[in-house]
Order: structure tokens, then C-alpha cells, then sequence
């Protein structure tokens, strides 16, 4: 047999829609007599290094149709960063490619795993091994170069609108009430932040703040003073990555970012402080990564489509790109696959148009333009016997 | 004319359901040509001692049929307690009373507000005023004496269900992943915590702590570290009232209960300092009360019910009760509606049963067979062309 088999595996922070892309990868490669196995790498590049990989041709096919709307990393991810080429464990992946007679990787990520991916593939390429990788990309941050956006974002959005909405309706309440402020995932690139502007007009938050603008604590106090004055209430939608002072919460993760006190409780205690308004900080927290009952339904075609396309790429012999969306019109929504080099979109971002931002309570047309088609159809879900959303439970039988 | 008017009000912190019940309302009362006017009181009781009455008869059919998926208080909420008799505003009551000639009156709220229920129908009856009173009840705390359980709980647990879950399949995600601590309103009362235990056995929290339990700070971090030792991470349920010594956090709201430090916070804290183990904190802040695509079928044709039920009883000549809910058996799921003495209801809390704790890490089947059929229907949400939900927009017309 010289059949070449197939791995992939899942990297950084899950999105609701990372393990679509999982489904579309098997979708494609079962078709695919050529490919001698279909195998799921487990937590990540580790089950590379490890000899950890399970047969995805043992599990159900109820259980993969589940994957569309299984938020996680359903194969396990990591955070692991490679090493330069002389250390030891590039010599354990060598093993595992050769002992399973791996001729083709997928590695679904964002920009730092796209980096692996570029290394892999640059590796590959200089120890002279047929070994083909191809990039799908994931995250809910919409921060990769090259393609128009990116597969698990439009979720996000989705889930940011439905809950910033509930948040206006619940601000409405009360004569006087209180200022919410309601922090968005984002540390660097605001678009998740911005799809809060979205909302129709009697439902959007007051005040819309993403990293990509200057920040000072007195235009913010005072923005949000004359609102409250104003209404009663208000609804502050904030990124995470918001740059004001604040206290180091102590440590970084392993690709080296560190971990900051949350700007909503740091702002909440400013207005506390110096307003003395009451006020509510309200992260959306991990479900914006993980709510498969708000994800978009092109959001969920699209992270299944890349999928496929990123096994039709490795068959045809493509490496070191990535699979990606160019946008060729907004309405209709219409759009086409391409291979971007993956050397592009590894450690870059791409932040959140300037030029979107007029002020910190509206952003531009263009930008509403952008996010609608991404975000407007909803998905039908399945729940169990208790109203509780239904999830994939896979086998993960070893590969011996 | 002599034929007497209804009016309704909201009142506390508004539930997912709230509005079912003035739909409710408003259902019954349309049949009724000899009620003079239905009447909605903007911002509670304040609408009664203000002369800031709305119309409801002037509102759009459609507008009335979306108030099923609609958060919040569609007619404004409050917080205000009554005071003595003796102070100026009951004879504003009384005014508007008399200016409308109401003879109805409807209150939607939890056991502050059947405490002015109470108080108000006392008064009218001194006073010797021919105006009956009627308390329709919710919270999502689900801890009102006299009925079976509460509308508003049964959305609020189906919310809490679906979100730890999420916060357990996105958990597994990593080898070595964090300790997520989810932390689920409830002052006194464990109701809302304790519905996370419904879940199936691979999906469900690891511990779960409710405030009619004492807590020592030892004891759970020992139990978090055996959890998260043995399974590379933990989810964790908390209710805000857990008693434990925490910084008060300033101000008290004006039904007179203070403002803690959240536990979840507090308790990321001490795993940090003394596991030193990676936590999140993740409060699932106000979508509990107000996330209309979570909420149960159940609850909300139980709430549409009492508010039909409220009406007829007034129309009955009834006051000074509550409509209820008594269960006849849980499977299948089978209920009455009877009217209890609110002054059964008025500032008393139902306790989550000592004897349905077994551990931190599990409740009675007695527990999970009363919950079940509360939440396990999924309901039909409308959503817009942005894929949000849509929400009522009342005229609220202004009674002249």
C-alpha cells in the first residue's frame, strides 16, 4: 500500500464553527479512495508529535452531522508553539508522518497557527519529505490577511447582536437604570466589537469602543455621562483589548500574550468612582466562541466549504497556502475560494479599517455592508430531550 | 359609563417571560366588553401614582403577539417600596384611581412586589374602595411560597443549561485547560444554579454550589483541584448568593439588598493565589433573565396562562391573591392553576430543599424530574433579515 493518508488537526482558541470545518475535511475525504487514511490529529500539532491520532473513518455519520453544531475543538486543540527545527521533537514528528505514511496535513487555526503551518510546511519542504499542508482558516477575531473573513466570525457577530439586543431591551426598563457595559473578544483587532452597530436603530448600544481607536478615559466618562443624562440607561459595548492603563492579571499564555485585568470591571469602577452611576459589566466571555444556537448559517456553509476545498487543494498537489474567501459582491452576496501563501497570513493582522470608525457611537455603511450577508440567516438547531442543544460524540478510536 | 377599567403593571427585574404574562393579559381582557379600559401603568407602581397610563387597546396585534419573544418590561419596570400609608402618595393613587375609575388591578412581579400588592389591596380595603387586586407572579429566582414554581425560572434554567453546557464541550478542548467558574444568579436561593445538574452525564458541571449550603473556601479548593487534577479541567457552578466573606462592593439598591463583590471573581482569585491554576470567570450576567431564543415553551404558555387567569379571577370578584401554580404530576407533566393569599407570598423565599443536596457534585432525582418538564421544549423565534431577534415595539399611547 502507498496510498498516502491524511491528518489534521485543530489549533488555538475554538470557534462555534471550527469543527464544520472538521466536518467539510471529512465530508471531502471520504470521497476520496486515493487517500489511504482519514486520520484526526488529537490536541492539535501534539498528537503529531505524540503518535496521537484517531481514525475518523470509525466514527457515525449521525455524529459528524452533529458537528455543525458542536462548539469546542472536537479533536482537542493546543496552544503549542514549534520550536526551532534542531529541537527533538521535529524528529518525533518525522516519525509519526512516516510510521502512518502521512502525505497530507490540514491545520485549522488562526494567525499563530498558521505560523505552524507555514514551519511545517517550510520543514517538509527542506528535509525533502512529500508531505503536502494546506491552512483552513478559524477565528472569531476576523484578523487574518487575505481572505475577505474569516470562517467562525460571522458566529460570533451573530451571538454579539442577539445579546447586545437583549441588553438594550433589558437597559429600557427601568426610568432610571443603570449603564451597561458589555465586553467583547478582540485583543488586538476590533470587528467583533464593531458587529454590535448592526442593530437597527432603537436597539443598538450607545457607544461602541474598538482597540483600533485612541482611547481616553475622560472623552469616555463624558460620553457616557451625557447619554445616561439623556436616556436613563446605556448600553457601552467595549473590546477587550481596549488600550488604557491597566493592571497585569499576572502570566501570559504560550505564544506569549499577556493576560490583562478586564477593561468593563477597570471602566465599571471608573464610572463608580467618578459618576457614581450605577453600573453592570457584562462579558460575553467564552459562548461568543461557543453558542451554536446563534451560529450564522453561511457561517457554518462556509467553515464546511473551506473544508472541502482544502482537501481538493491538497490533492491536487498544493502546500504552504492557505484556503480563503474573496468577496466578489456584497448584495447578492457572492464569493469565490482561492489559495492565499500562508507565509502571508502567519503572526500578520488585519486590523479594522480607520476610515469604518466616524465616532464612538457609529461606524460607516461599508462596514454594515460587510457584516450583513455574514450574519443573516439563522440555523436550525436540534435539542435533546431537554431543550438542551445536541452535540457530537465521537469515538476517537486510536490509531494502532 | 360606569363600567370599571384594568390596569396592569411590572414590576423588579424583569424575566424572559414577563411580557408573555402581559400578553395574557391582554388576550383575556380583550374578550371582555364590560372592562372599561385596559390600561398598562408605565415604570410599575409609578404609572399609578403619576397619572402615566398607556392604552393598551391602541397597540398593533402583531406588535402584542411578539411580546412571547420579547425581554425585559415592555411598560417599564420599577423598584420602588412602598411606604407608610400615611405619606402623600396614596392619595395620588387614589386620584388616579378615580380619574380612570379603575376597579382592576394587576401585578406583575416577584415577592417585593407581592409585598405592594398586599399593601395596596389593604389600603383599598380600608380605604373601603371598590378595587380588587391581583398578583401574577415571576422570577427567575423561582422562590415564591404558594406556587409550584415561578414563570421566568423554567427560561432562566433552559439558559443556564444550554450556556454550562457550552462552557463544558469547550472546556475539553485543551490537555491541560482552565478552571471555569460560571456564576448564575440567585441571591438566596439555589433554584437557578442547581437546574445545571439537569445535564447529561458527560455534559454536566463537575461541582455546583448553592447558597443553601455551607461553604467553606478549603473545601472547594480542594474539591476544584481533585477535579481539575484527574480531568485536565473543571466547570464549576456558583450562585451569586453563596456565603462566603466577600468586599462589599457599595450601595444597596432600594428594596434595601447590598451590592456584593461577584463570588466568581472572588473565587478566581483564591485558585490563582493558592492552586495556581489557570481560571475563568464567567457570569452569566442578565441574558438569563432576558434571552427570549433559550426560553422554554413551557414557561411561557404558563405565564401567557396566569395573565388570562389573573383576569378572570378580578372579573370573579377576586383579590388580595395570587394566581398559582399547583402540579398534579410530573410525568407526564400535568398542572393546575388555583389563587393563593398573597400575603402568603409577600417578602417570604422558598428555599431549594436541604435534602435535595447530596454533594457538591450532585442534586436528587427528585430535583431533576421536577425541573425537566419545566424546560425541555424549545420554542419558534422570529428573527429579522440581520438574523436578531425581533422584539414588540408597543405605541404606548398615553391615556388622556
Amino acid at each position: 500500500m502507498n496510498k498516502k493518508a491524511l491528518a489534521y488537526f485543530q489549533s488555538g482558541g475554538p470557534t462555534t464553527v471550527i469543527n464544520s470545518s472538521l466536518y467539510g475535511v471529512i465530508a471531502e475525504a471520504f470521497k476520496h479512495p486515493e487517500i489511504g487514511g482519514v486520520y484526526g490529529s488529537l490536541y492539535g500539532v501534539e498528537g503529531l508529535i505524540d503518535d496521537n491520532l484517531v481514525d475518523l473513518r470509525k466514527e457515525d455519520l449521525e455524529q459528524i452531522e452533529l458537528l455543525k453544531q458542536t462548539p469546542g475543538a472536537a479533536l482537542g486543540s493546543s496552544r503549542k508553539k514549534l520550536p526551532g527545527v534542531e529541537d527533538p521533537l521535529f524528529a518525533k514528528i518525522i516519525d509519526t508522518i512516516e510510521r502512518r505514511n502521512i502525505g497530507y496535513l490540514l491545520v485549522n487555526g488562526g494567525n499563530d497557527t498558521m505560523d505552524t503551518c507555514y514551519r511545517l510546511d517550510s520543514f517538509f519542504k527542506d528535509q525533502k519529505m512529500d508531505v503536502k499542508v494546506i491552512g483552513i482558516p478559524k477565528t472569531i477575531d476576523n484578523d487574518l490577511m487575505a481572505t475577505d473573513h474569516c470562517p467562525g466570525y460571522a458566529s460570533a457577530a451573530r451571538h454579539v447582536l442577539n445579546f447586545v439586543k437583549m441588553a438594550v431591551v433589558d437597559g429600557k426598563a427601568y426610568r432610571r437604570g443603570k449603564i451597561v457595559l458589555v465586553e467583547i473578544m478582540g485583543r488586538n483587532a476590533g470587528w467583533l466589537t464593531a458587529s454590535a452597530d448592526l442593530l437597527a436603530e432603537d436597539e443598538r448600544p450607545d457607544l461602541i469602543y474598538l482597540p483600533e481607536s485612541p482611547f481616553s478615559l475622560e472623552g469616555f466618562l463624558k460620553d457616557v455621562k451625557e447619554v445616561y443624562d439623556r436616556k436613563g440607561y446605556a448600553v457601552v459595548v467595549l473590546s477587550e483589548g481596549l488600550d488604557l492603563p491597566r493592571k497585569n492579571a499576572g502570566g501570559t499564555d504560550s505564544f506569549g500574550h499577556s493576560s490583562l485585568e478586564g477593561v468593563s470591571i477597570h471602566l465599571a469602577e471608573a464610572i463608580k468612582e467618578k459618576l457614581g452611576i450605577g453600573v453592570r459589566s457584562m462579558e460575553l466571555s467564552l459562548p461568543q466562541r461557543a453558542d451554536p444556537i446563534l451560529a450564522s448559517k453561511i457561517d457554518i456553509e462556509e467553515a464546511i466549504l473551506l473544508g472541502k476545498e482544502a482537501v481538493k487543494a491538497l490533492l491536487a498537489g498544493e502546500s504552504g497556502k492557505m484556503v480563503a474567501i474573496r468577496r466578489l459582491s456584497s448584495d447578492p452576496y457572492r464569493r469565490e475560494i482561492f489559495l492565499a501563501p500562508v507565509a502571508e497570513v502567519a503572526n500578520a493582522e488585519k486590523f479594522f479599517p480607520r476610515g469604518w470608525i466616524f465616532s464612538s457611537s457609529r461606524l460607516s455603511d461599508e462596514f454594515r455592508d460587510y457584516l450583513r450577508p455574514l450574519v443573516m440567516t439563522a440555523t436550525h438547531v436540534q435539542y435533546d430531550d431537554d431543550g438542551v442543544f445536541l452535540s457530537a460524540k465521537l469515538r476517537l478510536e486510536k490509531v494502532r
